[in-house]
C-alpha cells in the first residue's frame, strides 16, 4: 500500500480517536459539574445527556470502523512503520476494541444495570449495616465478572486479568511478593510505634478553624506547588476528586471541615498531586487517548508524593508553618513546628480505610487484595466476606469493626465492580517511595529545595520522568527507566522506618 | 399504513430529536462553564469539542434521515394524525431542515469562518474605534446574508426572512407599524421628561456597594421572584445571561460593580424572568425541540417584565427598600422611597443601546431597525452606515457619537450576522405592556399584590399563560390567546405615559 494511503488512513484513525476523546471531554465536564453545583433538578435529564454521550463513545470504539483500524494498523508490517505515538494509540485502541468485543452486549447491558442497582442498595446496606441486603448483589457482580474473565482470558490467576485493566501489567504473583514484603516490615512497625511512650499530642488540632482562611492557605499552598491556575480551578465537594478535562484544563475539588484543618490540607495537596500529573501531559499527546495519567497506580503515586513525601515532611512544615500560624493567628501560637509535624504524622490503626495514615493505610488495602484475590481463586465466598474481613483486620491492624457498616461495607468499590482497583492505592505508595529514592539522588538538594519553598525543580523532575509521557509508556517502563529497577516495596518500607523511627523517637 | 408502523416510525423520531436536545444540553452547559470560570489554558480544546458536537447536531438537523421524517410526517393525512406536540415537532423541524438544505454545505462553512473572523476584527475595530478595519468584513456578512435570503426566498420585503429567524411571523409592514406609533409618541415624551424642572436625584447612587452584601440582596429578590434555585443557580460573569439546560436547570449570570448597586439589581432580575420563563415550561416539552420560549420578543418581554414593570415600580420598591436600607445600613438611610423610585428611573437620551433606560431604548432599537431594513432593501450600503446611524441619533435622541467606537461599532450582533434580532428587544418591551394590561384586569390586585411581596400569583398567570407552553404557540398566539388581540404598541405608549409624567411631575 501506497505511503499516501497509509498516512491518510493514519489521520483518519488520530480523527476518530480525537472525535471519541472530545465526547470523553464532554462527559468529565458534565461529571464535574453534577458535582460541583448543577441544580438537583437538572440530574436526571443531565443523566440521560451522560448516557447518551457514553454510548456514542462506547459504540465507536467497538465499531467495524475501528476494528478495520484496528486489524489494518496491527498487521506487523503496518505497527513497524508507525510512529511510537501512533503505534501506542493503535495498541491501546486493540485493547479496548478486544476486550469489549469479548462481551456479548445484552450481557454488558445487564451488568450495567445490575452494578448501578447494587450501588444503591449498597449504599442502603452500608447506612443500616446490612450486610444481607448487600449480599445478593454482590453475589450476582462477583458471578458475572468471573464470567467475563472466562471471556477476556487470563494467564495465570484469574485476578490478573482485573489488576491489568487499573495497574496494565500487574499480576498476584507480584503483589504477592511486594505486599508481602511490605506486611513483613509494617506489622511489627506499627507494633513499635504503638509500644512507643512518645506519642504525638493531637489536642489543638481540635479546635474551630474559619473555613474562609482554611481556603486562603489551600490555594497558597497548590500555587507553592506549582499547579496553574491558568489551567485549572479549586471547587468544594462532598468527596474530593481531580479530574482532566484535557491538560489546560485540570480541576481539582476539596472540602473544609470546620473542625479538622488536615482534611483539606492534605486532600487538597492530594488532588494537585493527581492534577499536576495530568496538567504536565505532553502537548504531543492532547487528543490522542495517551493523554492521560498511564495507570491508577503511578496517578496513586504522585498523589501521595505530593501528599506524603513533600506534604506530611518535617522541612515543608518549616518553610510553611509559619504562614500556617499566622493564617491562623491566636490559634496555634503555642505550637511548635516539631509538634504540629508530629501530630499530622500521627500513626494508628483504624477501622476506616479513606481515614488511615501513611503506615496502616497499605494494611487496610492488603486486606482487600487477600479477600479479591480470594473471590476470584474461589477460596473465599461472598458469604464468607464479613467473617473474612473481621478476622484480617483483626490480624493486620488489632481493630474489629463493631458492625458491618464500618467493616466490609465501608467502600463502594465492589458495588461497582472495580475489584483489582484498591491494590492501586498501595502501590502508589510504593512508586511514590521508589521515585522519592532516586529523586534524591538525582536532585541532591532535594530536602533544602522544600525547605525553600523552591518546589519547581521537582515539579519539573516528575514532568520529565513521569507526567510528559502520560499512557505512551507503561507504569512498568516508567519505574524501569526512572529508578533503573522495577517496583521494589523496600524504599517505602525504608521510608517508613526512617521516618517513623524518628517520630516516634523509637 | 398501520397505526402500529406510524407509532413506531413516531418513536423513533422522537428518540432522534431528544438526542439532538441532549447533544445541545452538552453544548450549553459547555458555554456556561466557558463564561462562568473555565481556565483558559483549556478554552482551545474545549471550543473543539463545541465544534464537534455542533457538527454532529447540523449533521442530524439535516440528515437523509430527518428529511425522511420530515417527508413522511408532513404528508397531510399523517400530520392531521399527529397530537398537537408531535405536529408542532415536525414543523419546527422542517423549517430547519428546509432553511439549512438550501444554502450549499461549503457556501455555509464559509460564512462560519468569516463570521468568527468578522467578530475578531470587530473586537478591535470597536477598541480602536476604527470602522475602516471592520468594513469589510460587515460588506461580505451583508452580501452573503443578501445571498441566503435569495436561497432561502421570501414574502414580501426581504428583511422578513431574517425577522422570522427571531420573532417567527412578524414582518417589516407590522415592525414600520408599531414601531411608527411608539416613536410617534415617544419621541415627544421624551422632549417634556428633558425639559420638565423635575429632574431625579441620583447622587446618593454614586458611593460604593459592598459585593458581598449586593450578591445577598440579588440572592434575596431572586427568590422573591420565585426563581427556583433547586432547578438553577446564579454566578457571575463579565456579560450577564441566563442559559436553560433543562427546565431542570436554568443558570443565570449576573455582574457586581462596587461602584453601580443597579448594575447587578435590575441585571438579575433581568435574567431572572428570562430563567421563570424556562423554567416553567411544561415537563410534557421535555426532550423536543419545542422546550424553550417561543421566540426572541417573548423571551424578551419576561426579563423586561420582571426588571421594569415589576422591578421598577413604586409598590415593588415600597416592599423592598426597607431591606435594601437595612442590607446597606448607613449608606441610603436618608434616601426616601420616593426618591430612590425616581432615581432607578432616570430618563436620558445616551449613545449606549445597553446603558439606556427604558424609555429611549425602544428608539435605540428603531434606528438600528431602520439601518438593517436599508441594508437589505439596498437604500443604505455599509459604507453609509456610520453617517447614517450619527444622523439617526441626532434625529431620534438628540445625541452624537464622539467616535464609531461609540456609534456604529458598538454592538457584536453585526459582526456574527445577526440581523433581525434588534427588534426583539422593542418587541419585549411592547409584548410586555400588553400582557401586563391584560393581567392587571385578571389579577386586580396586581398592585398591591407587588407591594406585600407576593409575587407568586404573578408568576402562576404568566406559566399559564406563558411560559408552559414553550414553542408550542407562536408568538402571535401567545399574545393573541393572552390579550385578546395582536400585537398593539399603544399598551407600551399608556404605560410609558403613565408612569413617566407621574415620576417626571409633568
Amino acid at each position: 500500500m501506497s505511503v499516501g494511503v497509509v498516512n491518510a488512513k493514519l489521520e483518519s484513525f488520530k480523527a476518530y480517536v480525537r472525535k471519541m476523546k472530545q465526547y470523553e471531554e464532554a462527559i468529565s465536564l458534565i461529571y464535574w459539574d453534577m458535582r460541583t453545583g448543577a441544580p438537583k433538578k437538572g440530574i436526571e435529564t443531565r443523566s440521560e445527556v451522560v448516557g447518551e454521550l457514553s454510548t456514542e463513545v462506547f459504540r465507536m470504539s467497538t465499531s467495524d470502523e475501528m476494528g478495520a483500524y484496528v486489524d489494518f494498523f496491527t498487521q506487523t508490517a503496518e505497527l513497524e512503520q508507525l510512529d511510537p505515538i501512533s503505534r501506542k494509540m493503535v495498541l491501546e485502541c486493540k485493547k479496548e476494541y478486544d476486550r469489549s468485543k469479548k462481551i456479548p452486549a445484552e450481557k454488558y447491558q445487564a451488568y450495567v444495570v445490575l452494578t448501578s442497582q447494587a450501588e444503591s442498595a449498597w449504599e442502603d446496606a452500608k447506612h443500616k449495616s446490612d450486610w444481607a441486603g448487600f449480599q445478593p448483589y454482590l453475589e450476582k457482580i462477583v458471578a458475572t465478572t468471573q464470567e467475563f474473565i472466562e471471556l477476556w482470558g487470563y494467564e495465570g490467576h484469574k485476578y490478573n486479568t482485573l489488576l491489568d485493566m487499573y495497574e496494565p501489567g500487574m499480576t498476584v504473583e507480584k503483589l504477592d511478593e511486594v505486599f508481602g514484603a511490605l506486611r513483613e516490615k509494617a506489622v511489627p512497625l506499627l507494633g513499635r510505634i504503638q509500644a512507643s511512650p512518645n506519642q504525638p499530642n493531637r489536642a489543638f488540632l481540635d479546635q474551630q478553624f474559619d473555613i474562609g482562611k482554611q481556603k486562603q492557605f489551600s490555594l497558597s499552598i497548590l500555587k507553592q506547588m506549582q499547579y496553574d491556575f491558568e489551567a485549572g480551578r479549586l471547587d468544594e465537594t462532598v468527596h474530593p476528586f481531580a479530574t482532566a478535562l484535557n491538560p489546560g484544563d485540570v480541576r481539582i475539588t476539596t472540602r473544609y471541615l470546620p473542625n479538622d484543618i488536615t482534611s483539606a490540607l492534605f486532600g487538597t495537596i492530594h488532588e494537585g498531586g493527581h492534577a499536576l500529573y495530568e496538567q504536565n501531559i505532553s502537548t504531543d499527546l492532547v487528543g490522542t487517548n495517551l493523554c492521560s495519567g498511564t495507570s491508577m497506580g503511578i496517578h496513586e503515586s504522585q498523589s501521595r508524593f505530593w501528599e506524603n513525601v513533600i506534604g506530611r515532611s518535617k522541612q515543608f512544615w518549616e518553610r510553611y508553618y509559619g504562614e500556617l500560624q499566622t493564617t491562623f493567628a491566636g490559634q496555634i501560637d503555642d505550637v511548635s513546628v516539631d509538634d504540629f509535624y508530629r501530630a499530622i504524622n500521627h500513626i494508628e490503626p483504624s477501622l476506616i480505610r479513606i481515614e488511615a495514615d501513611e503506615l496502616t493505610y497499605n494494611l487496610h488495602i492488603m486486606i482487600r487484595y487477600e479477600l479479591e484475590k480470594g473471590l476470584f481463586s474461589g477460596t473465599i465466598a461472598v458469604a464468607d466476606l464479613p467473617a473474612a474481613w473481621n478476622a484480617k483486620y483483626e490480624e493486620y491492624l488489632g481493630v474489629t469493626p463493631p458492625n458491618d457498616g464500618e467493616g466490609v461495607l465501608q467502600d463502594v468499590h465492589w458495588s461497582g465492580g472495580a475489584f483489582g482497583y484498591f491494590p492501586s492505592y498501595a502501590l502508589g505508595n510504593m512508586y511514590a517511595a521508589q521515585f522519592t529514592n532516586t529523586l534524591r539522588k538525582e536532585l541532591p538538594n532535594f530536602d533544602s529545595l522544600i525547605a525553600e519553598g523552591n518546589l519547581a525543580p521537582i515539579k519539573e523532575w516528575l514532568t520529565e520522568k513521569v507526567y510528559q509521557h502520560g499512557k505512551l509508556l507503561t507504569p512498568n517502563e516508567i519505574i524501569q527507566n526512572v529508578t533503573g529497577e522495577a517496583l521494589n516495596p523496600d524504599y517505602l518500607v525504608a521510608y517508613l522506618e526512617e521516618k517513623y523511627t524518628k517520630v516516634y523517637g523509637i
